[in-house]
């Protein structure tokens, strides 16, 4: 079966509320990084604001919590409330059925689609949800999106605690299957210390044998990394010899490590200031048509927030975004869904089995093997 | 590479303290159902009565938290206190070294075994623990054990709620690598639901989609059996045309079906009497050499009491029993722990994944092929 | 505040379709334990039956997933279906709106109750949930039912693994908050276990050290109960002197306790047929107007599926039966709704905390101490 | 009873290998933020450095995973990698008996201590353990340390999404039981939001109502305070009237809002560089007697990386660090355990209960009352 995009739906702004409803309202800054009392805060849904009588735009390159600004040329940008500067005009009002000259569209796509339909049940899902129709349609979907789409991956560390799991996403990478690559400081540590000592965290990553002085191979591989000077060079001098952070590079993959508090080292590429790490997640996530978020609540919450239900391409005009959390627990799943990003698809296993099945998957779909 | 069995080290007696060990101390029950006060509890390693000075006898077909029943003939067999009969001669004594004439052998087997060496991380084993070791090595077991031994699968519910490993587990049976079966009556009723109406509590095993009425899905499939008769009369009319118990009726592999105060019907096969259920899974797992546990922890603890962690067989003499706990959480994997199943060897995922790539893993074993 | 029961709101059968409805129609069991093809299987709803023209019946005492039998009298019966003897008359029909003479009343309460309210945001019931509001409603409900229900909890064996919620939950017994409980084996042996030798499973209750040669406690206190022939009698004999068997036996409560293919012993007065316990267990449950479920998936899901959202009382009409669940886990709430039991209420914490907090919240209520 | 710190065991350099031992080797960091090859990382134990012949330095406010650093006056000061300036002399030997000059004190303190015995079972530590003794031993801690420790509080958001938890920590700051609370941008947020809506994010934290345009809640709470400038600020306007961040800034409490990319906001507050968080709650973490991490695995496990076991203090002497872990899942214990904080006692409920309890628990404990 071949993948389909279900269509889009635009709203009929001749109908009403739509024709009498009044342009919408902006209002200036007064103090930079800060909003006019009644700013309207986006959603992840497709959101039309009649910027003058007559004329609906579309918000572009979208994410939740955030406000809207109108550029001197009248265009819309989406915008943190950080980046605020004062002087800007914020788009204000609250209503979201276009009486304040803004319209969230909550139902764009059309519904016969099997995906959407799945989402009614999205709430209950739990460790007994049949999950073979969702590897199934992620098979023809990563196909799809390998020549159509922009596909990130968001990455706990313990994808690289198993060697079958670190082999298997190393070979999505060659394969094509991985466009961008958001993670922590963490996931680089452990696949390096992969490369040069076969462990995680001193743990063996096949046999499991716990190496001698193993709580040194961690800090070891951060070391050697530190004093190379980066990762990419720890990769060209060959002291790095395999994994996923060397397919990364030198397949030229978007890549970001943001840091956290918990973090050894860093390693140099990792970027410790939250705000400039969620730029640069956000200039990956602002181009994502698929996104994977598997064994991380932080990173997979992080990205959820910035990745709308939509996504504006040239070649398929407005289509869904499709992202799936892959993760152990209920809890996860739930925690997802109350933060709003209501579109998500969970699939609960461990994320060992998930990608070294993905992987198969996609090679078995090649190779026509049913195996 | 093949598996080996790991040797079995049988104890010295010709040392101390076991030259200067008086004979074991048999009582009488005085009263049926209840041992003497301090008779010997079994546990699930080898141990050695010395019936007569100088013979130390190992019990066979143990199993944990029973007492020990010498016979007319001397031979000694394990027994549940509810079993015991007045005027049986119980074991008595609790001293484990050898001092009251029983021995408990705690480490039997040589432990340059990979598989012992690794019990050793036990109790920190979390679903970040690496996991491809255990599916590569528990090919090289079921391969050797389909010939040389017993498997005994124990299995939840989930397994037939998912179109993938109901299918799976189906070949796996087909294909040798099931030689009993032990569940609860919800497999079953579920199975055959899957088989009449491809739903699970009336929704999609494979698209999810629920059912209209749907929720009498699972009352209409054993209201059907009931009136057939049989699990196996619906098999053989047709009426289940595919599954885990049309496999397992037409492989002629033993099963148990114990039921449950939480059970609809029950199917005219689930016994519902816990102590004959247990009776009947007994005379099950004292047969086996491998226990794999999968999504359920009432029925794996369960049979978890009835295995001991050696079996003495014909072919290879005392050889151990592995156990292999499948599960979502840390939470059932300690339980069993703690429950003193010491041995059990977990892995934490989705048994959807774990059945298909089982089933997988062992075909492309067969065929070579690498994918 | 004092607890106020919701209004009932009965169906005006004088309206359409009901005036148009035929009566529902019945028909005769061919085979004993076997409903006809079309039965109608029963919900947690109060459910209406037109026996004859314009005369609509509410079911008494009904549960889930069982039939309707019409009685010589014209009286209705709520039936399993293992219980149907050749020839009764079951109702049959699927349509629940009243177009075949049966009507499932869905929203029978006042909906600007605050409980029912809160059911609407159910699903997605975390730990990160509030639950302080929960615990107020439940001393005000408690209160109430003391005087005016019927109060069953269902208790898993961890209420006793600690000391103060096993005297927490003594204490509420005595108290008079405890009409009936509901358990398994395991809860009465360790709670013995506990007045023997201050341990469950060998650790202690309290301070958690290992008892040497623990693992004999619990098989000593099975062994002597059923020495002396029951829990009852070991009371009597001041051999269990404390604890919840005792509070249970001392106040003369309802008690089953459900054996389960896990257990050690049984105990004497566990049942060991899971049948039997079932009609045990419902015929408490059917008097239920409050339930607590704790600790035990098994015991809750089975209580859950005896009880109905409904109850017809002689002093208070109908009125709503209040179901709660406390658990650790998202997926044991998730495992209850999935199975229909919609409208029970979800409390996520560890039952230790739990049972102290409502014993002191019941008496500081009383003492009028805020502490 | 009264709180007893346990006596300290320094170790005997009069005896084997120490006598014979050489001092410590010292090698210059020749690139900055780049350790020697063979330098000695730290542990959580108290270890003590040979730094000349006969001279063995214990070091003080010590940390694991870090490096130690010879300054000019012979003195010895532990350093995260990143710190190391070009010239500085880093101790090296991995060897921690001694042997290279540097002995690892893994046993420090007396063993009959409570305490201390029961870490044996730790790693079995589960939801059904008992924690009746874990509060009231918590309650003697607390009134000690209250008077001669350093308390430091760990929290996630979870603690102010309900009205009863966040009053009540809110009480053990004004009582005197927080010296200093480390937390992330959301704790803050939520609790400022609480103060302004009474909800979080947007649903009540005591009715559990989803307010109208409730998203918006947390978003207009953190544009209030951007406005203003800062959380006190808000507070000293009289805009945050209540909760958590009022009683910490109100109590002249040392507080750490740590950034991350999940953050809305951030709040002005909150620090968004990890390495810079990280230094201030190390200057926090390195006074700690007793740390109480609760409902958050990145900041526990963060500080748990900083704190070592023990705490060189003025009045005490060298005394032991006290260090809880409180949260509903065994994988979140588990990890903590499997990243070498190995003294780390678990507590498994909803950090609602626990802190309701242990706040009721210290009042209970003064006024006398048994309630």
């Amino acid at each position: 079966m071949t993948f389909q995009l279900p269509a889009y739906h635009p709203p009929d702004f001749t109908q009403p509320p739509f024709v009498d409803a009044p342009p919408v309202t902006f209002r200036r800054v007064v103090k930079s990084g800060v909003a006019p009392d009644d700013y309207h805060a986006t959603s992840i849904h497709p959101e039309y604001f009649q910027v003058e009588k007559n004329r609906w735009t579309l918000l572009e390159q979208s994410r939740m919590d955030c406000v809207v600004v109108k550029r001197d040329d009248g265009s819309l940008v989406v915008k943190a409330f950080r980046k605020l500067e004062r002087g800007e005009r914020v788009a204000c009002g609250r209503r979201e059925n276009g009486e304040d000259g803004i319209f969230v569209h909550a139902e764009p796509f059309e519904s016969q689609d099997q995906t959407l339909q799945k989402f009614a049940f999205r709430t209950r899902t739990t460790r007994e949800t049949s999950f073979s129709i969702d590897y199934d349609e992620l098979y023809d979907l990563l196909e799809f999106e390998r020549r159509n789409g922009f596909i990130v991956w968001v990455l706990g560390p313990a994808v690289v605690f198993d060697r079958d799991s670190r082999e298997a996403f190393a070979k999505l990478v060659a394969e094509g299957y991985v466009h961008a690559l958001l993670a922590g400081n963490a996931l680089a540590v452990h696949d390096v210390e992969a490369a040069l000592f076969s462990t995680a965290l001193g743990q063996g990553i096949y046999a499991k044998k716990s190496a001698e002085l193993g709580h040194y191979n961690h800090l070891d591989a951060i070391n050697r990394v530190r004093a190379i000077g980066s990762i990419e060079k720890a990769i060209d001098a060959g002291i790095v010899g395999n994994g996923i952070m060397k397919a990364v590079v030198e397949n030229d993959i978007s890549c970001v490590l943001a840091g956290s508090i918990r973090d050894d080292g860093p390693l140099p590429e990792t970027i410790t200031d939250a705000c400039q790490a969620q730029d640069r997640m956000r200039a990956i996530a602002r181009r994502a048509t698929t996104v994977i978020g598997m064994a991380t609540v932080l990173h997979t919450i992080a990205t959820g927030n910035m990745v709308p239900a939509y996504q504006v391409t040239e070649g398929h005009g407005v289509r869904p975004v499709y992202f799936y959390s892959v993760d152990m627990s209920e809890f996860a799943v739930s925690k997802l869904v109350n933060r709003g990003s209501l579109s998500a698809r969970a699939i609960l296993t461990n994320v060992q089995d998930f990608v070294v099945n993905v992987e198969r998957g996609l090679r078995r779909r090649k190779t026509g093997f049913r195996g």
